[in-house]
């Protein structure tokens, strides 16, 4: 099984750190390659940059699709794009968005998203109300660090902790979902911190589409996702 | 007062008709330019029509911020950019889906939206939910014309009209909704014919918009669509 | 074009009030008479005046007809009469809270309200909700201001502005709707002092009957809203 | 315990054959009157005559007021005043519709509703929306008999047997609630007849005042239903 | 009329308490049987206790059949056990969660609930959720007394008192909803002291299906709720 | 990874077939354990067989427990049992009507579900509003085979078919969803025979559960789902 992990963004550094946590969730018959697009924005915080980045993840999705992979991950908390991917590819796509808050609907009542800057807290609730989570997830949090930064700020681990925190004391949450893919390294260090399930959306996704592919599932043909006419 | 109407596509037919409708309504002191992107798809009508439009779209927000538009219409029925328009633009945007589906919410319980493609109508219900119409919109039912054939099928008008019957007496509506840029010229026969209200979205979109610029309303600046730091 | 805005309560100055920011916003060709009912209650607090006021509204629709008027305003943020006046014109009727409302969804993600008393904030509750704005409407404010004291208490105006204030800060909106049509003349310094888009019900829904009637659409009258039998 | 039974419209008949269902509900130690306006219409099909019924009901509630009755029923299916009514009596209030779709809602999963014209149907489902019923209403369905042919046309019943049997067959749904007062007398051969439980809001509305009354429940007074100020 | 009202946890005290303010609000040729299971949890506390209480009151229900009750009330405020008694029961069966909210639905805009512990609150929006009431409730408090400390604390009517009052003042609500059996014997002394209705469920349950019984009233037998044909 | 799978009820030859096909999807280090209640329903067609399995759900979750098991799959379509078992279990547990409609999210607008008796239909609506994904549920069809008819009626298979055509065909959705654990072995030639996606809710929570055991996330135990304290 080959899958592919789409970073939407053009940050190299990114795309590493997302491959290395994809490839820690497969099982041992499973090929994972990372990817970004050759150009677009080089972080998605707004309405813009994720315009800008879905023609480069088609272009990737377009490729994979003549190198025969199975299916694909597209790797950033706004699922830039998951729609006309889906009408693309042959195999399945899933965003990390979409599979971190369902992940995370399996393992209470309700959890709380932590994410970077308050202006894409609105996108991420239309998310959670398109993928039928909106009643689950119980706050969207930011803590005000751009993605970016998520790499070079020295405070901005000691910043997202105390942001998980929070949310958790004023939602009541059973689960913590971050909401970024720059923050797939927090994963574990966090949830040993809180005592509670912090669900990172890399490897949410990528689970999610191996257990597609494993099971022989795939995005329907016959009506909205159908292979475009031109 | 200057209105930039954007149609999405590259069809200079279709540019010329919409910005034809659009200046039939605007009052005597408002000049109404239409304009089309440079590239991209000639129709759009899936989610990758959509999503190769929106950077073409953006430039034509980027090179009307630059020639000082006080306002502008996104003239196709999915809205494509309508956010990130909002970023990049000082004044109003509004997009012709939006407009004709609160226009008209106006008119009496419900309406009824008669598209192209049985493909488009999935998103059409989307944004019928986003814009908080749903409710109001009591059916969408696409008559099987492709955008561009609406133009050159000589049977279209009467395969529109039939598809407006049908919808009318199926849902019970109090109006109809033309759920493409490309049926502004079927407005007025259409309406003559059915005995009930006709909302072309360019014509909607286009008295929005104007009202707001009149009133000095515009998008607010505080939050998700401030403008992009990058 | 000739447009009748009825202010549903009986003081005349508000209803001078009313004439004078309705006319601020129209074209040149269009004639705009203001009235209010010749008995029924002074102002609209509470549900039973705003019953108590419907007869009256319906008489000046009644007249209305008969002068010929193309379209109407109901000019009480409760929209009082809304749906009768829609069966018994022609032309189509607007309310300003749900013009207001509909007006201030185009500005961005949400909007607050501000308003007078908070006995009135479960209907306007209901009225967002009925008009598909319930997700776009962050929060409806309370000033406690009587609707007869906007025109005589000093204070009035500093404690409109204060509460738009509060009303930002809490529920980062991206727009304030004025939630009385007694604050009509509080528009515009209130939005140069917020530095955001304030919508006033008065000129948002005379724009949006002055658009209808140019685009000469009109109330369904096949189902609910037919003309009565009686 | 006094309870007052108000029929909205002005045709005696009715209000008779009212009074006698809500009596045959009652308790032994309930007295039950009857009553209607002096003047308004003598039936209500349209949101005009529900406009000028509601002066008439608020003036019985503020005689029942004066004579000392312990709560009331408002006896016409779309509910006509029923806010403004809570907020002028001490006691409890309670519409026909209200009382029959929640008292229909343990029944089952659904009911269906049977009411007179179809152009009250859409007002029905906005009072079933408002009383949390609206997953429980599986159906409206209209019989086009007019109120007061309920009382004189021959095949009235015949036609409203056909319609609840036609709700049940297409709905699915685990009883039937009769749309208007005027069916109060055929609601016993009803059920016998169907097999299944058949609601009059005439009975569920008296019983359930009675209900309210006798556990000292009413109207919250510190909000908005508080008495009016004027 | 009989009618069985069944407390699913075993702790008999409780059930004497039950029937003691299910017999206050029922008519004279009503009577009144309280029960208990033989065995399962002492009190309902969690969703294990609610599992493991369901068999009993099957059982309740089963024999309650077999003695030819008229009508049944579940008398724990998580309505445990709900849809298969209504599957075994010829009459009504009512739960006290149910009622109570239903109730509250009359008396106003909205009701707080009241309840015990906690973890619970979230199975008690589920239900009003269910119930179709979640925009009538308008919080749900916890004041953290177990259900059988409400017997033995001396500061439980404090706390509950307290409990109330933040309620109100938070919620702007019009009426209190105790989320106990346990807390029937409060209802009185707390509506005195709060100056507001409050609703027990046990009495609502039991006027609720009294009330049923005497319209004739009772489960739809056609479908979901139809005998088990085991 | 040693995970348990819980057949709900007492037929031998479906926890067997259910072990296989569980089997089938999961990674060569899993081991997969299958088993049922020692006593309760032969199948679970109602809301008393439903309630009375849960008590032998539930013992085998905690034998689980004292056997150290990772995992857990409640293997009947009603979920039986979920909540009250995440209380008690330390690992995740999945339910597989939960898995497979939140599989069948991934693969397009909307799915639809073959299900087995038409009185279940009415449970499964309110699993799909439960967990998120009404609106991509759009339809959910009856064939009328009991449960243990599907594995000796010789026309089931056909049967089962030719409703997951009509159901593709009304509901236009992208894929199906078995209703019913005892289909698992159907899955794989409806696939083949209508060219569409297939998700058996045995597979999806098999796999869904050994995701989340891989990603180390388990039921938060800070609130509702907290272990019992009896």
């Amino acid at each position: 099984m080959r899958l592919k992990i789409i970073n939407p963004n053009t940050t190299t550094s990114m795309t590493v750190k997302i491959g290395k946590y994809a490839r820690a969730v497969t099982g041992p018959d499973v090929t994972v390659d990372a990817t970004s697009p050759r150009q677009g924005p080089v972080a998605i915080e707004s309405h813009v940059d994720a315009a800008l980045a879905v023609p480069g993840v088609l272009e990737e999705i377009a490729s994979g699709e003549a190198a025969g992979y199975d299916g694909y991950v597209i790797a950033c908390f706004g699922d830039p794009g998951l729609k006309p991917a889906r009408e693309l590819a042959r195999g399945p796509v899933v965003g990390i968005a979409e599979a971190a808050m369902r992940t995370a609907a399996y393992l209470g009542r309700g959890f709380s998203v932590v994410t970077t800057l308050s202006r894409t807290v609105g996108h991420a609730w239309d998310l959670a109300d398109q993928y039928g989570v909106a009643r689950q997830c119980l706050g969207i949090h930011a803590c005000e660090i751009a993605v970016l930064d998520l790499e070079t700020d020295s405070r901005a681990r000691a910043t997202v902790l105390q942001a998980c925190k929070q949310a958790l004391a004023k939602d009541g949450s059973d689960a913590i979902v971050l909401g970024c893919a720059g923050m797939a390294d927090l994963c574990h260090d966090l949830s040993a911190e809180l005592g509670v399930s912090v669900v990172d959306g890399v490897a949410a996704a990528t689970v999610a589409v191996e257990g597609l592919v494993r099971m022989h599932l795939t995005t329907g043909k016959l009506n909205e996702l159908a292979f475009p006419s031109r």
